[in-house]
Formats: C-alpha cells, structure tokens, sequence
C-alpha cells in the first residue's frame, strides 16, 4: 500500500485463527491485576488469563519494574554472547525444575519450544518417530502443528514425517470402554503399549504430552498415567517430553506441574507463565543426559533471540515474587477450597453441566444437552450455526462482565493467579449466571 | 535440578547452533549505539549490529522510551483482543509496503513468518509445493529448516514435503557457466523455468526467496532477476514471497529491499529491523488477494504474542526514527560513498580478497586462497581443523576492536545504520589489518 490511510489501522491486522471478513474484536483500553477494559469503560475480569499466559495478571508492577531496569541496562543481545539476566533466569529455573534437568534453551514461545525438544529427542536417540496424543495442541509451526492433535492439524497437512497420535485417558468420554479413572488410567497404558509395538518400539524417539492437556479439555490425567508413561518411554528407550506451556509455572499450583505426580520428564517446554508474556518468551529445559548430547556434536537449532535478555528480566522477577508471595500455595488454596467447590456447586445446580474438572486455577464446565447421553452441547469442531449455543454462553458471559476461554463445548476457566478469593466467588457468580443460557439447550 | 548452585548460571544456558562443550562465549557487559563491551572493558565496533538486527543500534533512546510508556500502558494483551498500538504499526508498514501489500500478520520472529508466509501461499493457490534456493537461510522450525538451502538443514532432514530447492544467480561461483552477470541472471531464469516444468507449474504454491541472501553470502540480484522470478510466477499462477527478515527496514537502504527492484512480491517476511530485535518481533504482510483467500475461511495458524504490544512499541518508534533523520538516505550514502569503495580498496591491496559485494550497509568479503582459481579460503561446511584460517580472521578482526560476523569463507559486515562515517571508517581499517591474517593463507 502506498496511498495514506487516514482510516484507524485495525483493518491492516490479518488475525491469527480467523476468517478476516469477520467483525473486529474488542479493543482492551487498559488492564490491571485480574482485570481488562474497553474504550467504553465496561469491565470485565479474565478469566483466561488472556490465552492462559498473564499469570501474574495484568500490569504487575514487579515484572514492569524488572523490563523498565533491564531496558535501561540492555535491552537485547544476540545468543552468541553470554548476558547475566539469561544466566540467571536459566539457573532459577534449573534449581526449580525437577530431576537432573537443568539446562535451558531459551526459544520466544511455546511453539519453538516444542520444535527443538523434538529435535533434540530426536538427535539425542537417534531414533525418528514420535508419539504424541489425540486432544492435544503444541503450537502452529509445521513442527508443531504436525504434533498437534486435534482439528488445528487437520487444514495443515500433510505434515512433519514420522509424528503418530495415541489416545490419552478421558475418562469422561473414555476411547477405552473404561468404567472408572483407574481403569481408563490402566486402560490408556496399555493403549500405548501397544502403538510402541505397533510402531517399532526402537524407531520411537520420545513420547510428547501435555502435562495437563489445556485447550483441549483441561485434561488432568489420572493418579499413576504419567508415572506408566515414563515406564514405558524408559523400557523402549524413548525420551518422555512434558509441554509445559499452558501449565507450568504455578497454573496448577506446582512450579512444573509433573511436580504433581512427581515424575521426572527428559525434556520439560515452557512459555506463557514464565513471564506472564510480558515480553515473548518460551524454552526448553533438559536433562543432562540430553544436554550432553550435543557437547561435541553441534546442535542444529536456534533463532536469533535466544535468552532474549529483555524477556528474561520479568522471567526472573516472576520467580521472586512467587517465592515472595506464596505464590504456589495461594493457588492450590483457592483450586481446592474456592474454584473446585464452587464449580461442584454449579454443576449441582445446572442441567447443562456435563462434568467440571481441573486443578490449581485451571478448570473446564464441559457442557451437554444431556447428561445420561453426554451429548456435547455442540458438535465436536462446530463452527458457524452449529457453534450457536457456544456463542450464546460466550455473549453471556460478556454480559456479565466476566471473559473466560470457550472452547468447542467447554468453558475453560485460568484467572490471573493473583486473583483474590472476592473476585473469584464474583466470577464463579457471573458463570452461574450465563449457564443459565447453556440450561436452554438442554434437551433431556 | 533440585540443588543449590552458587556458581555463575552460565553453565544452565544451552547455546544454539553450538557443541554445548565448547569455551563460553564473551560476556557483554554494555552497548550504545555501534558499540558494545565487554566486562573488562575492551570495546568491541558492532558491525554484525548482532544477528544483523539491531538496524538502529543499541539502546537507541527513542526505542528505549517507546517501551517504557507501552510497557506503563499496557504491556500484553491476547491477539484474540484489538490494540491501537498493534493496529497502528501494521498501518505504518502497510503505507511502506509495496504495490497492494497492506495486511500484516504478526510473529514473534523470523521463522515463524516464514512459516506462516508459505502456509497462507498454500491455501490461497490451493497448490502444495514451494520451490526455494540453495543457500539460503529461513529459520530453524520444521518448516523454515526444510525451505533453507544450506548444511543448517542437513541435520534436520526428513523434512516437510513438498519443497524443491533451486539455484539462485551467483555469478562469483557460477551454478550456469555463465560469463558475466547478464548472462547468470538470464540463465539463472531459464534453470528456474525449467524447474517449474519438471515439478509442474500447476503444483507449485510458490516461489520463496531471499531478496539479497543474507548469511549465505550476500548475494544482491543481478538486475533484472527478481522481476523475471515475479514474471515466471504470474505466468505459472505461483505466488511470490519475500524473505526480508535480514534485509527489510533499511539494511540495503530501502523499507523493503524488493523496492530496490521496484518489484512487488505478493507476500514479505521481515523481522529483525522492524523493531532492531529490542523485543522479539516478525511478520507478514500480504496483497489483498491472500489476504481476501481468508476472508470467509478461517486461517488455521496463530500464536499466542501475535501482535505484542510491547514489541509494535518501538516498531513504531523505528519507522519514526527513519523518516526524522533519514536514515535510508544515511544508508545508501554510506553504502555508496564510503563502504563501497572502502571495501573495494581492501579488493585491491589483499590478495586472500577474491570479491567484494554488497549494497547499502550490507557487505560481503569473500576470502579465497588463489584468487584465479577462487579455491575459498576454507572449504565450504568447513568446522574444526578445516575452519582454522576463518577463526584466525575472525581472532585478528575482534583483535583490532570490531566484531564482524564470519560465515564460512566470507567475512560479512552489517554494521547498525545509525553508524557514522568516522566509526565506519574505523571499522574497515580494523578489517584491513584483519586481512593481513588471511593473506597469510593465499597460495597464490
Ligand atoms: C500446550 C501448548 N503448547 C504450545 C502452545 C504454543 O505456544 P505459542 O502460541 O506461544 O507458540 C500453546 C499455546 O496455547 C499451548 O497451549
Ligand atoms: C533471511 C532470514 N530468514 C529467517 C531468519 C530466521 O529468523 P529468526 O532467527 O528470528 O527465527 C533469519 C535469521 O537470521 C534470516 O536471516
């Protein structure tokens, strides 16, 4: 274009995710802590977190502090120099990460993340084939959007070579004719078993998941799946990658959410709550026997912004004040007495509530025309007319001035983890409300 | 990693594009304007400006201060929300873009818009196939890695399908026998051509390429090239996309380095300058005929910072910073005045000096052992032993106080725009002392 444009910009934004005849969203005026605002002036508390990444919620004056220092300091260096704030961001995420892992490879998000653990499974087994799972979501680069298992994939393939889905346990909507958790847990191990076998145990390079799936579901897996996993990853030899994104750094209440279940992953990938997303930032982190694959190999990766220093800043400072405040405690405190009870409580009251599940600040209301059926209250992947009813919960959210994450039939709820037990029990109220719109289309 | 470590967190940072075991690399302590240093002190002239991003150098005070006020503002916000300063950027590239180039999808860097560029090209044509050159560099994600036509691939292979790597013109090392750069250039298109035909026109999405080719060599196109590329891709319904990410925003003197050609490609990939890398940032933008392939069907790609407000900030501040003092005058005075005929002179009085090119403050100096033979200074790939002469150029230039960046037998020199003559002039004497060490190596 070379014509001046007097018009507002907005129309020169392509957006990700979109058709772009579509209207323009809403312009954010401002934010702070668990808060965001129109131009108008309508308030509305996220409850997503924007795409689960605020952790911190908005405009924390720490992690602002932090990239207003740095910037004066240094803003940027390239990766083939060493920087202090790297450094150290790398080595207070190194003591925090469990096991051995405690070597850092800095990428700007999660995406690149998944890209290079991949790669480095890969080059460190010399095997090719990775295992990852159906409902699942890594990123949209060809890498990762190869990895990724659900319909996102579905308009960008063919993809990498060499990427195989498996099952993961669901109990709610279980591929395994299971009864109960533990069955579908014992059920999803043997599933997996078998595509090992299936495949070759000795062509699979690494099992890659979700810690908790995320966008998918909020798919928290049963007590005893991650720890068969690795099992098996370690009986075949594969390496087991955690995609960390959405759940690490204190989403679930634990500093890596395999803390949970204590189970040690070969490569953890990171982004989002590392530093709010202040400042674009992602990673890997590696175990030593990962690492010292490549001490006298090359390793065949990289990007210009590796250990971006400006990124890393608000990464240290978020560590400071999660250790300051109590940071993991006050969201496992607010998951177990505030969010999980009162979720609990809706779907007593609400027809439409199918099943609500999560932990930590991380939760999904999957919603239902019918509860003894379980069918979902839109078809799996609607969109346009048949994502009606998915739109009317949405808008009636909005309406009561709360913005949650709606995915295909689901509300998913990841408020700021700052957010105070008051704001939580308002929003838990604003959701009562809009289920209301969800109980119209309930047909039994 | 559980433990406590006092010692320095160095050793936590996995390095890119290196064996882990190596020496760690220099700490930079600091850096203004062309400039930076170490702990020690030791000034080193920034002729690299690091991975050739930071076009207007380092803390560059206006950039500084447009982070500062977005940062107090609003630091973040989801692309799934508008945002004016977002919105505005993509405006200002918009107005400089050429021809109808006025849609842009925001990245967080290089990779990722390269990435996006070749996925929009597929859907639009509905046509798989991309056709790309040897020697080129696109990034490290699966997608971009599969479309780099140099030895970073190797490692990295199988990879995505559907890519074909082609010949670029090169008249120093001729792939077409050809005599003078006339004759590279036409039969440069006539080899292009014939690739079309053995692929099948109708099957190729389209065509991808550097506009100078950056870390293979600086390789500026023969006139008359890149519009024979855009002719053979009208005339095969083949879309044309631009890799600007090293060379767009004033490198070469131009907003985009195409407008040096006056040839209209229908999409541009940039990163790196738009905002000088002071905070991670990349993108896309594209005719309104991509752009409208997407206006009712959704495009299944996105990431979660698309759009980053903190990082559109000095985006702004940069195009500002350009047109206040111009800098694409400064850069094509320079080029033309000073670095030209600096390095032309090197030509002359250096053996080991078998050509010298470039345009604006984007040079190459490539070293060669026999300059009627053109046998390089090092073999090409070369690592260890082989590449002994280049890490001996490149100790003798960091020696002299200058930090240029060395690619295999070629010394590259990207100095920030904002360099003035004097540093300039400094900079290529420190290069002429450097060359004596190369001369050492010349057998002829
Ligand atoms: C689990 C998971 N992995 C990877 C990604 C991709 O991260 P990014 O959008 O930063 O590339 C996401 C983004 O939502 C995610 O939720
Ligand atoms: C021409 C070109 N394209 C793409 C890239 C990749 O950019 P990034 O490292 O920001 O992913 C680079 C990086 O040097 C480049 O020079």
């Amino acid at each position: 274009m070379d014509a001046d444009s007097s018009s507002g910009g907005g129309r020169h934004v392509f957006r990700p995710w979109s058709a772009q005849g579509g209207e323009a969203p809403l312009t954010v005026a401002g934010a702070q802590g668990s808060w965001f605002w129109d131009r108008d002036g309508n308030r509305y508390l996220d409850l997503a977190s924007q795409l689960v990444n605020v952790n911190l919620g908005h405009q924390h004056p720490r992690l602002l502090a932090a990239i207003a220092e740095q910037a004066r300091e240094l803003c940027t260096i390239g990766p083939n120099f060493s920087n202090d704030t790297r450094d150290r961001l790398a080595l207070l995420i190194a003591e925090r990460a469990p096991g051995d892992l405690d070597r850092v490879f800095f990428t700007n998000a999660g995406t690149e993340a998944n890209e290079h653990a991949v790669r480095m499974a890969r080059l460190a087994t010399g095997r090719s084939k990775v295992l990852t799972a159906y409902r699942s979501y890594h990123g949209a680069t060809a890498g990762s959007i190869t990895l990724t298992g659900d319909p996102r994939r579905w308009p960008n393939e063919p993809g990498l070579p060499g990427v195989v889905h498996f099952f993961g346990p669901y109990a709610y909507r279980t591929a395994f004719h299971a009864e109960d958790e533990r069955q579908e847990c014992e059920r999803a191990l043997g599933h997996l078993e078998q595509v090992f076998q299936m495949e070759g145990p000795h062509t699979v390079a690494a099992v890659l998941l979700e810690t908790v799936v995320g966008t998918n579901g909020v798919l928290v897996p049963p007590d005893g799946y991650l720890a068969g996993v690795r099992e098996l990853c370690d009986r075949h030899g594969a390496l087991l990658i955690c995609d960390e994104v959405m759940v690490g750094f204190g989403r679930i209440g634990e500093w890596f959410a395999v803390d949970a279940w204590q189970v040690v992953p070969d490569l953890i990938t990171f982004a989002k709550g590392v530093n709010s997303g202040y400042v674009p930032l992602g990673g890997v982190v590696m175990s030593e026997r990962v690492a010292a694959a490549f001490d006298d190999r090359v390793y065949p990766g990289g990007l210009t912004y590796s250990g971006h220093p400006l990124a890393c800043a608000p990464g240290i400072a978020t560590i400071e004040v999660f250790e300051e405040t109590g940071m993991l405690e006050h969201v496992r405190r607010l998951g177990r007495e505030v969010l999980g009870p009162g979720l609990a409580k809706l779907a007593d009251n609400h027809p439409s509530v199918g099943e609500v599940r999560g932990r930590g600040l991380f939760w999904a209301i999957e919603l239902v025309r019918d509860r003894a059926t379980r069918e979902p209250l839109v078809p799996f992947n609607a969109s346009g007319a048949a994502a009606g009813p998915m739109a009317a919960v949405m808008n009636s959210c909005v309406a009561e001035g709360v913005w949650p994450m709606c995915q295909m039939n689901r509300i998913h709820l990841a408020p700021p983890l700052v957010i105070t037990e008051d704001e939580l029990r308002r929003g838990l109220d604003a959701i009562d409300a809009a289920l209301r719109t969800a109980d119209t289309y309930v047909t039994a």
